[in-house]
């Protein structure tokens, strides 16, 4: 039997018992009520594109230290689970000078630094930070994020993705990009290394016994030996053991392949569904692949992108957002669909014409047909589909009161379709603060969310288990042979 | 003229005006008294091996935050210009698992996350992380670093260092090390990209002018497009300007190649030398080797690694050496010996017994003869010789009064071997605490050290020169000509 899948039914019974041991010492019974998770997922100045022009939006965006900590104590204070930053290497260099110059996502801080000095300031938020399998090695990753889950007392976790974005490969010394298996193959294999690689020491390694001399214990210490196709890594980690027993394992799988990693290795689930419907075959999907890698859906929480803009009457909250669609330039929101849709010279046509036919393309065909058909539906023009297009990007977008704010989240949670949200701030802080006050009270007054924080670790509050070192695991198996 | 000196060239003339520019603005006479400089480099439990038996040690090592929020706020009370964070890749596998067991350095935070974290809880004090050049990605450094600048509001340093640890290497694939020539080739190209990245924006290039829509001025983005032997990087960074124009760089030079490094790139150096003489030739040493890379000495400050052990009265002091040498235990004494002269299965001799002739080794001979010599001239059983050796590791020890440890502090000062000192406390807190508490004030009644912080920034408090960005350079250079 290879090791991984070894290592992952241990786990499977490990993380059972475990789970109800918590449970009885938590003193829950086991029908405690389902809760709905919330990770604040911020960009520079906020999702939508225009934000930086929002009249009180001050934000720096990756120059001003005190910005990330006004961010950080707005969900801290409306009780997320997380902040999750996404991340990319590389500045866009596509499209003209102009439109670059006219966008406000370009410079920010890194991820792992931002969330270290953040975990000072914060006690009970998660930390997600996105850190790539591609251009990256799994030693300097699992130090940085085990330090991180010692720095923050067990809130630390790794959003896994791979980079599939050629201005990034540039930045690293490669002439072109990884073919998309390859990039899987290495990704599953880096974490391989990274989790076994976080189960180097025992929680109880470090006895410090100052009379006896003894400062660890070296049965208490493992020794990886990794020896694969991507990585040769001999360990053991220079970090004690996690808090958290592993930092939190987050992914966004969107293919079949993307799918099946996230079966395997995700504890978060990151995705994009724009209905209800989709969200919902995702859901069930990604549950259904579980079993193959010998996992329960105790152990995954599938949390889709949510984009709320809410305001008290449903009049203000669609005022609101017509307003930053307002704001989007022309170069901008051109540019963005020559991105999307994979085609050039898009300038060149009239913005209130209609949206010719786009066969030349490199770009990806389903995304083009799928706006293509909205703008014959719809009978948009080109600047109509310009903004239909930059507004909510792949997730779902949710105007109106907080009530049904909360009525679509409710019907997504209940209904099958995700365990909790990744909730898109428009534009920061305003719209992060008018999700803490107007939409969280609303769930928890339906009893959908959480009062007051649960535990202090970011695996205590969204309720997954701590795993079990793998060296215990085997011994566990052993004996039980 | 290759593209680094005419840079360096430039820098020289750039660097030399906005000095004197600093000057005039801070209204400091070129007369301004010269002072020491002070870096607090502290090591997991302490420099001493010992350190973590002391009775009122009580630091965890790696896993408690609070342990180095209070370094740091001891080393901010007393002025330190910066916290210095060594670095090492690997926990040592070699000797025996029970000399291994009764270390205390195996594990720690990582010190680009430690740092972070630290920045949050400080105003004032400088924050330099150690990082190999050898398995890093300048992408990533890059970022890192310049992230925290923005962080700490321009606090950050970057030790740079090559990896000549035979287990870093097995944790980053590799078989077997690069050759010295290899990895200093790779280090100085690597600084290169580094600075380059850094230098990607202009400080004013980020307008974020809402009525315009303009948010960064795309003349004022440099795009590097490094292609050079070990990398190829097209750039920009994506993140903004550092505060300090670049993060100060430190790196310790030992070897000739090593000191060609120092002076070709280092703006703090940090190096071992354990006598004034030895101290005062690597300091004429180095500053004569500026003129070469277009640099002059006040671009350069360089600061020996000192290890006072301080008390009230001498014979306290020396008390207090003699008992943290006598925590030091047998397998461990013999396990560093071992290690630094490469000879193994010394715990086979009796202890009270001469030295033995040790001819068979693969270690560094000269460590070895000057070990060897002094345990002759000294009459060393083979204990002793493991003290001597596990005690100062290379540094300036300095046991004595306040007064007397100012003394040899002023003597290297003023006479040509220092411009300040890396303090390395034998154990934390209390060796730190002692030197603030004593040696510090006997250094600001002699006029010697800082009773305020001059800056808010590292590079203010050091007295180096804000570099000028290259592209600035250039258009000066070209308009000179």
């Amino acid at each position: 039997m290879p090791p991984f899948l070894f290592a992952a039914r241990g786990m499977e019974l490990a993380c059972y018992s475990h789970g109800l041991q918590s449970m009885v010492e938590r003193g829950v019974s086991s029908q405690a009520k389902r809760m709905i998770h919330l990770g604040a997922f911020v960009h520079e100045t906020g999702q939508h594109v225009a934000a930086w022009r929002h009249p009180e939006a001050h934000y720096q965006s990756g120059t001003s230290f005190s910005d990330m900590v006004e961010v950080a104590r707005l969900a801290e204070g409306g009780k997320f689970d997380f902040l999750f930053l996404a991340d990319t290497a590389a500045v866009n260099l596509e499209g003209s000078a102009d439109a670059r110059g006219r966008m406000g996502k370009v410079v920010k801080f890194e991820p792992m630094t931002i969330l270290s000095a953040l975990a000072s300031v914060t006690t009970h938020l998660g930390l997600v930070a996105t850190s790539t399998t591609t251009f990256n090695e799994p030693y300097t990753l699992a130090r940085q994020f085990a330090s991180l889950d010692q720095i923050s007392g067990g809130r630390a976790a790794w959003n896994l993705v791979t980079s599939n974005n050629e201005q990034d490969a540039l930045n690293y010394s490669r002439d072109e990009h990884m073919s998309h298996s390859d990039r899987y193959e290495r990704a599953i294999e880096f974490a391989e290394v990274v989790n076994g690689l976080w189960d180097s020491w025992d929680e109880d390694a470090f006895i410090r016994d100052k009379d006896s001399g003894v400062f660890f214990d070296p049965s208490k210490m493992h020794v990886l030996n990794h020896k694969g196709k991507h990585f040769k890594v001999r360990g053991p980690l220079n970090v004690a053991c996690s808090p958290q027993g592993r930092p939190v394992l987050v992914q966004a799988g969107a293919s079949g392949t993307g799918r099946d990693v996230a079966a395997r290795l995700a504890e978060v689930v990151f995705t994009a569904q724009t209905t209800f419907e989709q969200g919902k075959e995702f859901y069930s999907d990604v549950m259904s692949r579980l079993p193959r890698f010998g996992r329960t859906s105790d152990e995954v929480k599938v949390m889709p992108g949510f984009y709320p803009v809410v305001a008290p009457t449903a009049s203000e909250a669609q005022e609101k957002y017509d307003y930053l669609q307002s704001l989007i330039q022309k170069p901008v929101g051109l540019s963005i669909l020559e991105h999307t849709i994979g085609v050039h010279d898009l300038d060149k046509l009239p913005l209130d014409g209609p949206v010719p036919e786009m066969v030349d393309t490199n770009g990806p065909l389903s995304r083009q047909r799928l706006l293509l058909e909205q703008a014959r539906r719809d009978n948009l023009t080109l600047w109509e589909l310009c903004l239909a297009n930059a507004g909510p990007r792949g997730h779902v977008l949710s105007i109106g009161t907080p009530s049904q704010v909360a009525d679509e989240m409710e019907h997504w949670f209940t209904g099958g379709a995700a365990d909790g949200f990744n909730v898109m701030p428009a534009w920061l802080p305003g719209s992060l603060a008018d999700f803490v006050d107007l939409v969280i009270p609303e769930l928890q007054r339906r009893g959908l969310f959480r009062e007051e924080y649960e535990a202090t670790t970011l695996r205590g509050n969204l309720g997954l288990p701590k795993p079990v070192n793998r060296h215990h695991e085997q011994r566990f198996m052993g004996a039980a042979q």
